[in-house]
């Protein structure tokens, strides 16, 4: 079985490198900026480059689909890199041909917030797609970067659509009629993002679930069938958004950045501040073969299993990751 | 009389600095950044502390009204700082109190795109000020910058005027009623500018006159009169919008940034792409005495003369430029 996760944002660690060998995963996207800036960004890049040779036995850097099977033949976990927010190319088209040459293959055009190019979940209105935005997804589209609207509020989402050229994903989200989070997204884009032949990676972070933590893994496997009858089994797979190991200050820092003086406690609330705990079914990378068991035990045949699993993703990339 | 420009951009020489003097200007707000970064707004500041080393006998720098008028006694032209965009404070609130300490009068809240706080005049559509942007404003009122919204939407201009604590301006531009430009303001956003205490600063910009640069002074000084009558005559003074000696790359700079990779050309056109000519009534600082002697010629008290040349910016400027 081939195993892609479409989001990780952990505290890296050969522990957490070797929970990834030892659940079968051939292939994460890892998020790499947030909030930062084109140099902090670099040094991002550089600490994982740290990474890669530290932990080279189990892990190397991967820019296209051959290269992820690769890795899979050699027994290592890809890492595809990719910013959950445009702050990395600043106020700069250039920038995107850049990184993509640096091994970014996902941008945010937005993260939860108002950005340079399009809307975030949080606003509470959404124009649509920038005059810059407009510019940077051509280039997206020319280079061969994913547009992630998976932070980005509805207007902006069906735009960036409809303007792009490629298809493109929702790495980590679920559905609204699942489970009605400001992060989740609504009949209407899973729609217009299916029939556009764009990806949905489904969040098993705990404020995308029904009943958060104590979701099960029926009913998540549940929504799965759901969403596959809506958009299609051919356009759905697995976008965790884990994020093990890492501090409280962590998630601050993604939530308020350097843009908010008071608290915005995003998802979270005062008294709920923190990490929120995760499904016992999901709560590491040795628990991909419970989600393939659970979507079995849903219904789903050995092929579409497959395809949820990591071929959809697979396919996506191959078709994604090189110039048009 | 006293003589306050509320805003310039020109390629400040000797000479021009000696055509202030001749003026009789005591003091201008100079521009020092269109889409600079933080650390490339600290090397534009590097550059004017440069010029007030060289030309010290002509010009100084000023961060209050007082410092303004000792400035006129010594016989030097005041200079004040500001941003035309938000880029310097990048996605930081707190550089908005660091660039205060560093001479920084005003901040327009974005320039002619969407800006991370608040929608430009050339975008489709404007959702108003963002969740950064109630932020930033806070942040300004408690240190004393000015919010500056003369490149700004129209919903959020008025959004900044409500939200601000303290009175706004808009230091460039003039009403639609006399010439229906996008970077003109409309009857709403002049009422409520002068219902709010804030101040209207009137443009010479050739794009922003009735009849660009064929524009006559007494067309002027009867816009003037009109704007007068609409939001009243302690709310409207001077603000250029001189450019003066500047190359046409950075006309090009401005209207282009580091965003667009198809050329924008702004409120000029690819066959009219360079700066525009100034009327022969104001092409440079010597010009002023024009102005105050078209605005009593069109009727206004020499009492109005001196609001409309100066006093008006300086009572604006003794209650906004420190700590609320």
């Amino acid at each position: 079985m081939l195993t892609i996760d479409g989001l990780q944002y952990s505290n890296w660690s050969r522990s957490i490198f070797e929970q990834m060998r030892e659940g079968g995963l051939d292939c994460v996207h890892v998020t790499i900026a947030y909030h930062e800036t084109c140099q902090e960004t670099l040094r991002n890049i550089g600490q994982w480059n740290k990474l890669f040779e530290q932990h080279g036995d189990l892990i190397c850097p991967v820019g296209s689909a051959s290269e992820l099977l690769k890795a899979k033949q050699e027994g290592k976990t890809g890492v595809v890199f990719g910013f959950q927010n445009c702050s990395p190319i600043e106020d700069d088209y250039s920038l995107v041909e850049i990184f993509h040459t640096l091994g970014v293959r996902f941008m945010q055009l937005s993260y939860n917030n108002q950005s340079l190019l399009a809307t975030g979940c949080y606003e509470a209105k959404d124009p649509g797609i920038t005059r810059f935005g407009k510019q940077v997804i051509r280039e997206m589209n020319r280079v061969g970067m994913v547009i992630d609207m998976s932070h980005s509020a509805e207007l902006s989402t069906l735009e960036a659509i409809e303007l792009s050229e490629r298809p493109i994903a929702i790495t980590h989200a679920n559905p609204v009629f699942f489970e009605s989070a400001l992060r989740n997204k609504s009949d209407t884009v899973i729609k217009a993002l299916g029939e556009s032949g764009g990806m949905l990676g489904f969040s098993l972070y705990p404020f995308h679930l029904k009943n958060g933590p104590d979701c099960t893994l029926a009913e998540f496997c549940q929504m799965v069938g759901d969403a596959a009858e809506m958009m299609g089994v051919d356009h759905i797979g697995i976008g965790s958004d884990l994020c093990q190991d890492q501090a409280n200050s962590v998630v601050e820092w993604m939530r308020n950045g350097r843009w908010s003086k008071t608290t915005d406690f995003g998802e979270g609330s005062s008294s709920n501040a923190g990490w929120p705990r995760q499904p016992d079914w999901f709560s590491n990378s040795t628990h991909y073969g419970n989600i393939a068991k659970g979507l079995t035990d849903h219904g789903f045949s050995d092929d579409d299993v497959e395809k949820v699993m990591g071929k959809n993703w697979l396919r996506f990339f191959e078709s994604s990751f090189s110039a048009s």
